[in-house]
């Protein structure tokens, strides 16, 4: 028989999934949004991060209500600890999904981003969700044999987004200042948004594992 | 006679007030790095970075142990959850300074600022040293009546980072693609600095005053 303790880390457990969803339509929709020029769809996504923050605030609520009626103690503990770490990246996950959307809103009805970088968001948005897919995987069920591809994306994340500011960067970049920090802030919201998906997983891994949170390595 | 209970907790308050000193101290050196071109100074700051991710993983530990032993519930248990947050925030704004001085690295010999811009720059330093000072005496104190100058400052933030961006895009802007993007990167820094430091701010609040997290307002 589960107890108490284990089914309501079970709720926690399904409620962090379900951030993983909400963050991973977030930013393709978001990205979408960017793409396409759309501006209902990027006040779809800015009205809907206030969903992402009423969940993260419930599932700390429901943390600390955890561990005040159960008072878990030792690995338990931990990984209550951890949820509420998660809960925090997702969280912010949520923003930097928000912060793509209002860019794109900001510059409607003209495209945020150049023609001949539509490709390089194209992807980004594609390995954003395949690294909040991942990371919701390795959270429901603790399988951390995913971690080396998380690394992956976000590796493949780092390297785009070095390569947007080469190409801004360079003579023959034709857009003007405007496009060019619009292009580094929005590269950078994606990176963010890789780099939190990484915690997130980290955290996981030092749950299942019990390595000290310092120092773990996905790679 | 204060509990032992009571005792850690003073530990761990101490502990978040250090790391509002050595995060004030590095986003000053930062500012200075940058506006001095001081390689040293620079890599100073970058170094430091990890002494204040120990410090925020001893917080989370002693934290973590805390409850594990005491086991507080009530307004205890928010008081240590609320620690582990304000500790994730400050850890932020010592990457926040780092990220400045590694702009300050990046483009020495040379300054990453124009000239025209110092001015502003140094404003912001000042106001990122005014609002992690005003912090570290909320945590210290729980006084939380020095929440609205914190607003303020956040305020004058938000209101420089924008000014900066209408400089950089204004047609009289003479100093190219690079600079434009190190000016908005490095504003960003800044302004996030200081969104953390609300962060922080609103979690005393909340524990002091017992309101919720989500539409708390520092004004």
């Amino acid at each position: 028989m589960r107890s108490a303790f284990q089914n309501q880390l079970d709720t926690v457990n399904a409620e962090l999934v379900q951030m993983t969803t909400l963050v991973g339509s977030a930013m393709n929709r978001a990205t979408q949004a960017l793409l396409d020029a759309d501006l209902a769809l990027a006040e779809a996504v800015i009205d809907g991060d206030a969903q992402i923050d009423t969940l993260a605030s419930d599932i700390e609520e429901r943390c600390t209500d955890v561990i005040a009626q159960e008072q878990p103690v030792a690995a338990d503990l931990r990984v209550v600890i951890g949820a509420l770490r998660i809960a925090a990246s997702l969280e912010r996950m949520g923003d930097l999904a928000e912060h793509v959307a209002k860019q794109a809103r900001l510059r409607y009805p003209r495209p945020a981003v150049p023609q001949e970088l539509r490709g390089t968001f194209a992807v980004m948005g594609g390995v954003a969700e395949a690294i909040v897919s991942k990371t919701g995987s390795v959270i429901a069920t603790g399988h951390v044999d995913l971690a080396p591809d998380i690394a992956a994306h976000d590796a493949d994340m780092d390297r785009m987004h070095r390569e947007l500011f080469t190409i801004v960067l360079s003579p023959s970049w034709s857009h003007g200042v405007e496009a060019a920090i619009d292009v580094t802030l929005l590269s950078r919201y994606y990176e963010r948004y890789a780099d939190h998906a990484v915690s997130a997983t980290r955290r996981v891994v030092t749950i299942v594992t019990g390595d000290p949170y310092v120092g773990v390595s996905l790679a």
